[in-house]
């Protein structure tokens, strides 16, 4: 059974704190990203896997989408995002997404930002996203990066010239893997960058782009506590096509 | 112009001299999982960009392809070729990968073992080889991963639980490397995972399979020394067909 964390007391108000939980997409660095590797909402059929506070599901509505479904297990995260909108094109729903059920062939796009690396099956997931999909749609995801997730105590360490490193173990170990983020023993699912996207291939989607993401310079110019993260990306973004 | 370090005469002593050049294919501990993803050879024709030695070569001849074609830049290795086989279905070329010509559509497989990280220019290697190819042709190929080139001064680091790890940084920074494997001063070129398959993609290959290799269990109880390498992988395996 995957984790709930966000219903977390201690967890879910650190989160509601982030940056990117107050002010939604303009502060997920990787949005400008992610947003190019989208096909064109307007008319579009939308489900967002692991909605969160619903930034994506509105800012798809805002765009022209012809219905979005936003799912996710967290309630306190979807007591917010039904406060936050009336848009009668969105509705919200409680899912696990390590269970999950779609009617087939009813969707053009299939979102999922920062939720993959919790779930236990992904497997599964994908074939239930790749029969929701009508030919031609598109998947398309984020995930922490498996360089970032692969180490068994993750963090930076020094470098002889000043900068930083991160440094890498049982990459080839994929599993769970706990950590300490906004509450104690968090727990995620290491899997290499070739898992994902073999298990993409083996459901039957073809690869459409592969971003390992990094800041830009003029986000690190905007940013400067953001710099560190060229030395190793935080995020896997993928583009699939059913 | 790429690096010609093969015909220095240091580096060509001491690469004669690892396993994989006195034995071939059955001391690559890759050749397993990077066979297992070649089609039949049976039958096909075959070009090895970067042949070396030429012990593919002989493996795919050996096993029926119609034709095979090694390329090397590499004189020394060239004629080490030649001398090892009489088989007329083989022909050895010198060649320039970063400028190379083939023929259209008039092969079944292009095969390169850990040369591309040579290179400097893959988008045009991989234009070439995809007009060389016949429709339903696969390219499958192995380079040094990412995670192992990333580094600014790759090596093993110590961990607290006694284990390795493998420091990461300048992952996102592409470009040369250079480091000291059996001569002074060997260049590569470091280039993320996301940018071998997004060269693919563009160049119109289906991405068919990716593996971030590293040994099994069975390999690393017959050869303990290789067991660091699940930390980190140091081979990356692709298979995308025209």
């Amino acid at each position: 059974m995957t984790q709930n964390i966000y219903d977390d007391e201690g967890f879910f108000a650190g989160y509601s704190r982030l940056p990117r939980s107050v002010h939604g997409l303009d502060m997920m660095p990787e949005w400008p990203t992610l947003r190019a590797m989208l096909p064109e909402p307007r008319g579009a059929r939308v489900v967002d896997l692991g909605c969160g506070f619903g930034w994506f599901c509105r800012w798809a509505a805002d765009q022209g989408a012809a219905s979005v479904l936003g799912l996710d297990v967290s309630e306190k995260m979807l007591t917010r995002a039904r406060a936050d909108t009336a848009d009668p094109v969105i509705a919200y729903e409680r899912a696990n997404l390590d269970q999950l059920a779609l009617p087939d062939v009813s969707f053009d796009l299939a979102y999922s930002a920062l939720t993959l690396h919790y779930l236990q099956n992904l497997r599964g997931l994908f074939g239930v996203v790749h029969r929701a999909l009508a030919p031609g749609g598109s998947f398309v995801f984020s995930a922490e990066h498996p360089i970032y997730t692969a180490p068994a105590v993750p963090g930076w360490a020094p470098r002889a010239d000043g900068g930083k490193t991160w440094p890498v173990d049982h990459y080839l170990s994929e599993g769970p893997r706990s950590t300490d983020w906004l509450a104690k023993g968090v727990v995620k699912q290491h899997r290499t960058v070739a898992t994902y996207l073999n298990l993409l291939i083996e459901t039957g989607f073809t690869i459409a782009r592969v971003i390992e993401w990094g800041p830009s310079p003029e986000q690190i110019a905007a940013h400067p506590e953001w710099a560190d993260e060229v030395e190793r990306p935080p995020f896997l973004l993928v583009a699939a096509r059913r």
